[in-house]
């Protein structure tokens, strides 16, 4: 608990109608996407690098927590504060300045991905990474996430679009990694090493992030399938074709059958749909459609469209962004998994979860960016039934067992935060993790920053 | 110095032939691209991980220092074994597997970057970096540096492309970084933290790549400029018009007049040159060569040539991969540095280093990746001439200043190493280097990985 002199120390630093303890905007602090709110001892929204700096001198001093959260959008916990402590909120960080010039963005922390998107837009540049929460989510939550989306298959993860940032260390230091150049390989890259580290190496207050211009021409296309493994099959075999579309998501059965019940659209007999854009020039986007058009038809789709127009691309797009708040509203409660499997295994990743799904009798939903081999496997369990509870915790180590006997990773862009820290020696040997503890007591010796997130201690 | 006893278990791990203490075999092992070499005790190559891993123990035990080489063609003395102890080539380790379905290479860390690139290349796929070495440096010494090259512009580096590593800690554990799959989150982002480590945290013995589509087509373009300034400001003005060149070379009079003097070429009354590429779909490089002519036209270019076949193409590559060993034969002690500018600040950069040769009464050659902002600067000075040393040493603390001034970064691909140690702090903050040295030491806590390295200590 803080105590009413830290309290008012705090308020001292941010300004008094910065900071809060009262019950509903803990409240309103205390979740994320995962459904498993805890709540904080008090929330404060500092607006520069200094301000955090002092805040954590004195989370050192005094001895208390530090949860940094961008929009709580994620799907892992990073941003709840299981231990309670101080909720450090970066929402008033979000000011974006774009160098034309030198296709570079200086963004902070708590700015939105999709304004910083649309910015770029306006002045024909492109920031790629789009993960789905993007109109709410903040850089810094992505950054902190290593967030990906469904152009990754193309484009890569934030990763490859963060070139430095200003961080302040977990003991206070405010220090400027990584360049604002394109290249720069001065020392180790810690740059890296905080993308993704979940809020647990350092506070992100500012990001340099690369932009390119944007793609010329972009076509839309749906392919449905009668059979999940056809779609499967289409998607190894476009990438195995060396074709790289921007854009290759997969929607099996399951998925669209929670999207019917919604009321929105139909799906009559389908054993799965595929969403595919191809960008670049004017010239070679058609060129590249018809051959996913041959390919498509080759597997067996029942039905190929290319959108005509962006009314139509907005409809295709419709199914697939219908999809996560329909089995949210459906199972509150579902785990909701994002696998990665190397693409030519995508057939055999299918038929592994469909078997998965009947001999621990759930169901499970799977959609998500197959051109990258990252599905989200949704097991749609009702979380208040501890029998369906134990079954979708047995099926969720199925599927990591499957995922990574087929050579995959247990995740490709959600993080481990808290939900998945019980699996993490699935994937990760024992002396890799010491390092990476070791890795954390050099950042923050005190663990006053985002505690208990990635690793369980087993006493 | 390493006792008989030490010597003989050595043998005994890799067997007598893959250990060396002959004076001869210690020259061949001495240097790298500084021209500063230093002999170590032993050489040894190890062709396993496992073989590195009872070394790196052993060399824990009996504390004795291990530093590991690719094929020594750095540029910062990363592979220079200065303080003695064990020599350890990774030069057996060169197996080469390319997966095409999944677009991935597993090669060891002894392959050759060239043959990677040709190996891809025969199966209609790509591995962009590109370091002019690559014919004969290794993977892993291209990731323990995290070499760039001309291609970078648009591909970025070689860090980049590395999903996964397997590696050696320096306390002899083997673990498997990253994933081998397009994404992957999991834990901390060891993959990058060990790229562009140069060597000092980890040995590297095999690395996951990561393939693209080899482009359909490709124009390869010429233009030639009687101001340098003219050619700097044609950088930034396709830069500027979101053309995304493959490549974007820039080479001035002092690196033309060098080559000219070794008699193979003659660039009367020029002040630079471009060698610029474009690579894409065969519809769109026309375009965009185009478009890039009348920049170059605009920019006074006084002659523009776009090369009609692969002999001609070969032709121009002549003047640029001719520069550096023509720069070297001229004045092999040169300084060469491979500092970084945000490309708008190109004419900047250039009219500020026609300032310090003025200044420092030093010749000064610049040639290099212009498109991504990375020039080369080769300070010619005899390094026999003591006075004229210390000029050129006045002049790279020039450049420095410079090039930071004009928020750029010293070093863009070449690492730190010995040669640019001394001037760490100009760039990084003392926090900054300080958490750096306790990633160090959370990885070799005895120090025994490739010493000397990157930091100084200042007693």
């Amino acid at each position: 608990m803080l105590s009413p002199s830290i309290k008012s120390e705090l308020k001292r630093i941010v300004g008094k109608e910065n900071f809060s303890s009262l019950s509903e905007d803990l409240l309103c602090y205390s979740f994320d996407a995962t459904n498993n709110p805890s709540k904080a001892d008090a929330v404060i929204f500092p607006s520069t690098a200094e301000e955090i700096s002092l805040i954590l001198k004195m989370a050192n001093a005094e001895d208390f927590s530090v949860v940094p959260r961008g929009a709580g959008t994620g799907f892992t916990g990073g941003a709840v504060p299981i231990e309670g402590g101080l909720l450090l909120s970066t929402e008033r960080m979000k000011d974006i300045n774009i160098d034309e010039e030198n296709l570079l963005a200086t963004v902070g922390a708590g700015a939105i991905t999709g304004d910083i998107q649309d910015m770029a837009d306006a002045l024909g540049l492109f920031y790629p990474p789009d993960p789905t929460s993007a109109k709410f989510s903040t850089i810094g939550g992505n950054i902190a996430e290593c967030a990906g989306g469904p152009r990754a298959v193309k484009y890569g993860t934030t990763r490859d679009y963060v070139l430095g940032l200003e961080v302040v260390l977990p003991t206070g230091e405010i220090i400027v990694t990584g360049v604002k150049t394109l290249k720069g390989v001065v020392g180790y890259d810690l740059t890296r090493l905080v993308t993704g580290s979940e809020g647990t190496l350092a506070i992100i207050t500012r990001a340099y992030l690369r932009l390119i211009p944007a793609p010329m021409a972009r076509r839309t296309m749906y392919a449905a399938f009668a059979e999940l493994t056809e779609a499967a099959l289409a998607v190894s075999s476009i990438i195995g074709s060396r074709i790289v579309p921007s854009t290759l998501e997969l929607i099996d059965e399951s998925s669209l059958k929670c999207v019917e019940e919604q009321g929105v659209l139909k799906f009559p007999e389908l054993g799965g749909i595929l969403l595919i854009e191809v960008d670049g020039d004017e010239g070679s986007v058609d060129e590249k459609a018809a051959r996913i058009k041959d390919i498509c038809v080759e597997c067996n789709s029942v039905e190929f469209r290319v959108a005509e127009d962006k009314w139509e691309v907005k409809d295709l797009w419709k199914v697939r962004k219908a999809i996560s708040p329909a089995l949210y509203r459906i199972r509150p409660k579902k785990i909701n998994e994002d696998i990665v499997v190397p693409r030519s295994k995508m057939v055999e990743l299918i038929r592994g979860v469909k078997d998965i799904s009947t001999e621990r009798d759930v169901v499970i939903a799977c959609f998500g960016h197959a051109g990258d081999g990252n599905i989200h496997v949704n097991i749609m369990i009702d979380g208040d039934d501890a029998k369906e509870r134990e079954r979708g915790e047995e099926a969720t180590k199925d599927l990591f067992k499957l995922t990574l006997s087929l050579g995959g990773t247990i995740s490709g862009e959600h993080g481990i935060g808290t939900s998945k820290a019980p699996y993490l020696e699935m994937e990760l040997d024992r002396n890799s993790i010491e390092l990476m503890k070791r890795l954390k007591d050099s950042f923050d010796p005190k663990g006053i920053l985002n505690p208990g997130k990635i690793f369980i201690d087993k006493e």
